[in-house]
């Protein structure tokens, strides 16, 4: 990346772009390095596709709907408990558009916004992106977020996950909320890419989405690439006050009128309806994290308490880096972050029971 | 859209978004308003989606390629005549995405960049978004592209779509060289939605791809929306030398990891591969167009020669904003642009020939 072109704006040359999640093109790998779900989508979202690309063959020659009025209503609909209507709901070409949006749409401001230390390491990128100036604020020894430092005066916004990624450490939702209230004047964006791997049943999911009628600063943003199995059709959402909603729709609408395609949109609205296969999903995926936390710990791992479909763990007495390029030895693919207090950590997605099995398997003989 | 919001940053409350053409959602109209195809898309390309989606019902758990390789192979393999490799190809999720990086990529320079006072109304939200300046050159009376202004000193950069939109009206390949050529030290993006709509065979369409080889400072930009009816699935792309897709791919990169869906790539490849069909639907559009040209100037209008899926129209005697009003009440609906120079224009998309008759009987009866 050293290569530079007079042709460049200023602002491409001097960027450092994510780096995600290698994507092999390899078949028979065990693939835990990108939080993907482990499970198909919903039947009803694979059979919503085929029929916009088969019942009438020639619906992909119109464009879609620029607003995309049926997934914002899905998404209200599934939210309807906590009092959410269309008009308060975004969506966009993954949660990475929806976030990018937010940046330059809600926490562009003079003063510097706030993110952990330990955090998803796009968020410097967009500041770079769009000359956002930030604070990182350090989590605890645990890599616990304390919301003390975020209420300091001088901030210009707040976004972080929950639960946080690569750690999967959950935030209370009354922290949440202190921070949303005590910073009324800034965006608090809470990134929910990961939190309905939370809560006994669909109703107890701790999701900040609960909030967002009594905070109008708060917008939060989940997407369809985890608990949903979508992560190959692309689709996020964000939800809160009309008016965050409308800034990003301005900002959207100043890029790309149609970022959800056809195919994405009557998946999406299927998958948002589905709370059965959704529940059915999440809770094996739940309950398979829980044995992998607690194989893990057997053979000695570290495990950090995990809300999410991963796992973030270290062993007291294995270089991480030398275990991920064991387990890929042997076809495991696992992630490892070369990053300051997370270098012996191991990032590992929550699979099939079979694939954690292989898992654990090819860790006890690399232990020995 | 006077709303504002203290917590919107202050690019949003300046931004003027772009206005897509309405997408009604009855049923029983003759759409003639937003230039999409009136033949279905390769069934080719529904095949290889509904593979994608069914044959393994697991696969859209799966991110898919970050960086689209099959899809990029597949655009240089159709451009093979002109010379060109997989990495001089950047794809997105649609025209409007690819533009709005290369906006920002290519076109925010400290001088101002300069596209025609008639064109597509979305360049000037894409510099409104990125703080770019700049200058608009009119066409001349019969809306043709004087290549001389462009080259005049102190230029950041010259943007313009090919046949322009919404005239119709072909620049010859030798005036964009000229363009290309003439600014050697800035960017010269050609937009090429409507290129697919000239040339006796696929061999001689006009295209400026022919030409990048030679300008390392020309990119040329694409859709599948049109020729190839897929404006439902969200595919676009550029062509140009490889230090300017690197830096489309530096801006993607920081901005969404994975804008094209694997529904999307899928479809976009096989479309892409399919020549008989594009052949096909190309050509019948392009003698519908010959024929409702014909029928427009019987009925008194001045047609303006299109190269493009549409015809931009005025009749001396009618108001063409009540002339669309009036096609509405008769459920035919067209583009009326309430702009200067243009207010008394028609912009048609070539429909069906049944549609054609239908407008054309329309036209006949409300001009009495």
């Amino acid at each position: 990346m050293s290569q530079t072109s007079r042709f460049w704006s200023a602002v491409t040359r001097s960027l450092t772009p994510y780096v995600p999640g290698e994507q092999p093109k390899l078949a028979n790998l065990v693939k835990l390095n990108t939080n993907e779900n482990p499970y198909p989508p919903s039947p009803k979202a694979l059979a919503a596709i085929g029929g916009e690309n088969g019942a009438d063959a020639a619906r992909l020659r119109l464009y879609p709907d620029p607003n995309a009025d049926a997934l914002k209503s899905a998404v209200a609909r599934h939210f309807a408990a906590h009092g959410i209507a269309a008009n308060q709901v975004f969506v966009g070409n993954g949660s990475d558009e929806v976030l990018a949006h937010a940046f330059l749409a809600l926490l562009k401001h003079d003063r510097p916004i706030r993110f952990p230390d330990i955090t998803y390491s796009f968020y410097p990128v967009y500041c770079g992106l769009y000359g956002i100036e930030f604070e990182k604020v350090p989590l605890d020894a645990e890599f616990a977020l304390d919301p003390a430092p975020y209420l300091a005066p001088n901030c210009g916004g707040i976004i972080f996950p929950n639960p946080n990624a690569p750690t999967g450490r959950l935030l209370p939702l009354e922290a949440v909320e202190r921070l949303a209230a005590g910073q009324p004047d800034c965006v608090v964006v809470v990134d929910e890419a990961y939190i309905d791997f939370s809560g006994d049943s669909i109703a107890t999911i701790p999701t900040a989405i609960a909030l967002v009628n009594r905070h109008p600063n708060l917008l939060v943003v989940q997407t369809l690439s985890k608990s949903r199995s979508l992560a190959g059709l692309r689709v996020g959402f964000a939800v809160g006050h009309p008016d965050l909603i409308e800034a990003l729709e301005r900002v959207k609408n100043s890029f790309n009128s149609y970022p959800l395609d056809r195919l994405a949109i009557a998946g999406a609205v299927a998958a948002m309806d589905d709370n059965t296969h959704f529940d059915a999903t999440r809770k094996a995926v739940m309950a398979s994290r829980d044995t992998l936390s607690r194989d893990l710990s057997a053979l000695g791992f570290a495990v950090v308490p995990s809300a999410a479909n991963f796992v973030f763990a270290r062993h007291p007495g294995h270089d991480a880096g030398e275990l991920a390029q064991q387990l890929r030895e042997r076809s495991i693919i696992v992630r490892h972050f070369k990053a300051p207090r997370i270098d012996q950590y191991l990032r590992i997605t929550i699979g099939t029971d079979t694939e954690c099995r292989t898992l654990i398997q090819a860790l006890a003989d690399i232990l020995g």
